[in-house]
């Protein structure tokens, strides 16, 4: 019997953003090798796997990317049926090409499973949608660990012409929002930060490009969203002040 | 009793991609307005409800957006549960942030159900992160449905800078290629077109961006994903020629 590599986007979050083909592999998972900030509701699909947090969280010791690529594979030639549940959708950022890489290179069977962003479901659950006619066409995600992973595309992105969506950015804020105030964007054009998007905890502030630097943000470890562009201008008509899905019945109701 | 509308992702056409909560909110509903491209078993998560197609598709006649917009209205004030069933995710292009917007204004209550969006689906489903180390920390997506769309992103990214992904540029991708190139995006930068990603009658092509729009295509009505980047050379590894959640199990086989 050989064994077998799911590597499963978990969602922004809430357990009920879970594909139903996520909760399906959870629940024949033996192993399941988990991201830091994954719910633990969401481990709850995988009663009988053994389950190991492996995922780097911002500031802390983790698990090596070597070590994590070692233990699938290892796991995987035992027999067993593993999974690598991340954050969010599998592929955006997050290091899953590399995991998928490595079994590739070792030869052991595996699949993607795709899920839910939080590039596009954090903004949408603040009542921001990423695109809108006429306000904009495309929308770009970088990701904000470091200036040099989003100085090229923003950097060069003409002012206004998409929606920017920085995963991990909130430490680097005030060099996204410097870089494009450079770049000839609008001091005003309207910005948000969304913490912890699709959790109890989570927390929307509105601002501008100029301001959005500015704001102490709730001591957390929620990870933060931004948005920028003139999308974000939506959020005052279809947004609450807490973006989680299984709470977010009535989203219109506090509108006109 | 007051009505309700979920405007429902519904991921990228396997049924096995809805969410948890998706499939739990088809199952409540009085009246599902869908999309054209919308799976039939997906459809059948809604078996008590009225199910009128009302989305548009390339080239055909369609509901006027205004009259999707009355349809949700009208049956919300009759106390009617409405899931308003979008392709991908509701607020990636296709006008979910107006159907948002309508509802706020006639203050029916509403929620967003983010969904597993096509731009990231899609590649990852043949093999090709939309982000990967060393290749690219960003990536972008555009409408590709008409060049004042996608002018303004494609026409000022720096070359190689992020991860191009263009949804609805089957019919666009000479113009897309074209503006690349004359921005000085190499001819030999990989590109990829992924039909009917996540559905039994996928297809996906490998080539470069001097030869994106040279291939003739299957005759189809599936829609197609456009990918342009050296994150495209990864499909070779990590790729099979049917990019479907649930056929993709061993994915990684083919590899040394």
């Amino acid at each position: 019997m050989s064994g077998f590599v799911w590597l499963v986007g978990a969602g922004p979050g809430d357990p009920d953003l879970l594909t139903r083909r996520a909760a399906r592999v959870l629940a024949e998972a033996d192993l399941v090798l988990y991201d830091a900030l994954v719910a633990r509701e969401t481990l709850g699909f995988a009663p009988r796997a053994q389950r190991f947090r492996v995922g780097r969280r911002a500031g802390r010791t983790a698990v090596r990317q070597e070590t994590i690529n070692a233990l699938m594979i290892r796991a995987a030639r035992r027999g067993k049926r593993v999974v690598r549940l991340k954050c969010g959708d599998p592929f955006v950022l997050g290091r899953g090409g590399e995991e998928a890489l490595a079994l590739a290179v070792a030869g052991i069977p595996f699949e993607v499973v795709p899920g839910v962003t939080s590039a596009v479901a954090a903004p949408a659950l603040a009542g921001i949608p990423v695109t809108h006619r006429g306000l904009a066409s495309g929308f770009v995600v970088v990701s904000g660990h470091a200036e040099a992973a989003y100085r090229p595309v923003l950097g060069s992105l003409a002012p206004g012409a998409a929606t920017v969506v920085v995963l991990m950015g909130l430490a680097t804020r005030a060099g996204v929002a410097a870089l494009l105030l450079a770049r000839g964007w609008s001091k005003a054009t309207p910005a948000a930060i969304v913490l912890g998007a699709a959790t109890e905890s989570s927390h929307v502030w509105t601002g501008t490009l100029a301001t959005l630097a500015e704001p102490s943000l709730p001591d957390s470890d929620a990870p933060g969203t931004l948005v920028i562009g003139s999308v974000v201008s939506l959020a005052s008509v279809l947004g609450r002040d807490e973006p989680r899905a299984s709470t977010a019945v009535a989203l219109g109701q506090a509108a006109p």
